[in-house]
């Protein structure tokens, strides 16, 4: 079975889904659908690019729909517009309103008769899965989350809207002794702050003062003040040669008890990424192999990765599956 | 929603799942079948035990049956028998049968209208269901499993047939070394010899020769001739100190490249357990609830871990999955 599929956006996933495609032999990429001047586009591997406006031409010709743009603001309105036309699929992680955006997903798809998949990703998506199955098996204990060493993009952004700052990276990084703690099954309770380190390396626009930007940097609500923060001010070159990759990971740990001798349980789910965009491509690319079968199987409206059986994201048969897998 | 279990067999597993029921609020424990006499059973929680022979008579009172034997004997019988009366689950491990069982099982769950899950655990289970993801997001890369730091049943069984030796554990213990460089994507290829060491402690008869027992634990074809393996002769009381639980573990992990820069991606699942059957009792029971939500939809058949979303593993709602671990 050959999957062809659209991609909606051509940022760093955009991109990370129409290379990543090369190694699903299944999937047949279509085009690159753009809100840009499509001639102002040059993709990596000769894919073809459209405008977003001819997607309504493409109904025919497209199984599932990948939509890579942000979840701020263009996945709230063009998820629930294309689950009217296409079987769809994005990363949604703005966790406080998944809910809602599942809500007018569910609705567009299930009038249109589509399957619509949100919120898919490794967190949202991979780290989710294990955080409900540990909490199912192992009840009496506690779940934990890490994320890191990794860019988090919201925060660099943060940085780079200072007055003074050229360029801008931040990485998260779980601080090791709790981490530590966790694997050995200590359970203890954390603030956020004793869990992430927060290190951001800037670049300066001449005449700008240190000092102040990084007050302002370690000032700043929310994104840095609750956190020990350590700030690097480098030279571009270098800021160019050694901070343009997108790596990323984490853990999910639960840390719990069984029998009357209350014996320790420690399950961990980790990834060490040298590619978030890449990776998260791959998930993608993945599940859309899941979302066409379901639709195949007319169970239409709004998914998680929560509703999902594993053999759906493979083409194996049930034999290859026990003989080689199980 | 409660489910009404019962138990059939009453070793280390059934054990395990009588005491793990308490943690699971929504499982309500019928009772134990065994095929010993049912007087000369003293089971941990005051739980009913009953004889097989009478299981029948159970067939209107009992949701789901977890069988606890095991697989070299009694779950090829067993599982396809009970299945004509139950929804059914086992923890069938012997890998080169496993499809000859689910064959089996399924003819027989699909004509009585039964959910048969079979091959239940963590591995195969959990570590399976990995294994399959994790091969299906990454296609391009390598699978490696790692069992221990743990207690085989099979090998130290395997000892204790030897003359002159009174009571024997063996160790299953990955490779540090070998487990470093997987972790660094190196993507070394194996023999099983260098991922795994074999650690025995023995308890000598009066009068065994520690030479020759030594010898012949180490030249024991599949066992060990193969491995690394290293014999410990200790006194019985050192052993019934310190070798009376039964930890194990492992870990599954994937390594490998995407995109045009290969960029490495590891994916890793782990367990450190400090109770085998405990662990496994508890996953048992978790995916009894599948089970029985298979069961009410009238999706009838064998089953393994890959035909099973995550979201039947839970009571939650789809709401509260959505707010609380997506």
């Amino acid at each position: 079975m050959i999957i062809k599929i659209g991609i909606v956006g051509y940022g760093n996933l955009g991109k990370g889904v129409e290379i990543a495609c090369q190694n699903h032999s299944d999937i047949e990429l279509i085009g690159i659908f753009t809100r840009r001047n499509k001639d102002s586009i040059k993709t990596i591997n000769n894919t073809c690019v459209y405008s977003v406006d001819d997607l309504y031409k493409y109904q025919n010709k497209i199984d599932v729909l990948i939509l890579c743009g942000g979840s701020k603001d263009d996945l709230p309105l063009q998820t629930p517009e294309y689950a009217k036309m296409f079987n769809v699929i994005d990363s949604f992680d703005t966790h406080a309103k998944i809910l809602n955006h599942f809500n007018n997903v569910d609705k567009s798809a299930r009038e249109s008769k589509h399957v619509a998949l949100i919120s898919c990703g490794w967190d949202p998506g991979l780290f989710s899965i294990n955080r409900l199955m540990m909490e199912a098996i192992l009840p009496k204990g506690n779940t934990y989350t890490f994320w890191g060493k990794g860019v988090s993009q919201g925060h660099s952004d943060a940085i780079r809207r200072i007055d003074g700052v050229k360029k801008a990276i931040q990485y998260t990084i779980p601080k090791e002794e709790a981490v530590k703690r966790v694997r050995n099954g200590e359970n203890p309770l954390f603030t956020e702050k004793e869990k992430h380190l927060r290190e951001c390396f800037v670049v300066l626009e001449e005449n700008a003062d240190p000092l102040l930007i990084e007050r302002k940097i370690k000032e700043m609500p929310y994104y840095f003040l609750e956190y020990d923060t350590i700030v690097h001010f480098i030279k571009e070159e270098e800021f160019d040669k050694n901070h343009f990759k997108m790596p990323h990971g984490g853990f999910v740990i639960r840390s719990a008890t069984t029998g009357m001798d209350n014996n320790k349980e420690i399950m961990e789910y980790s990834l060490k990424l040298d590619s978030n965009p890449e990776f998260t491509s791959n998930v993608l690319i993945t599940y859309t192999k899941a979302v066409y079968k379901m639709f195949q199987a007319k169970d239409y409206g709004a998914k998680t990765v929560f509703d999902i059986p594993p053999k759906l994201l493979t083409n194996k048969t049930n034999e290859e599956l026990l003989k080689e897998l199980l």
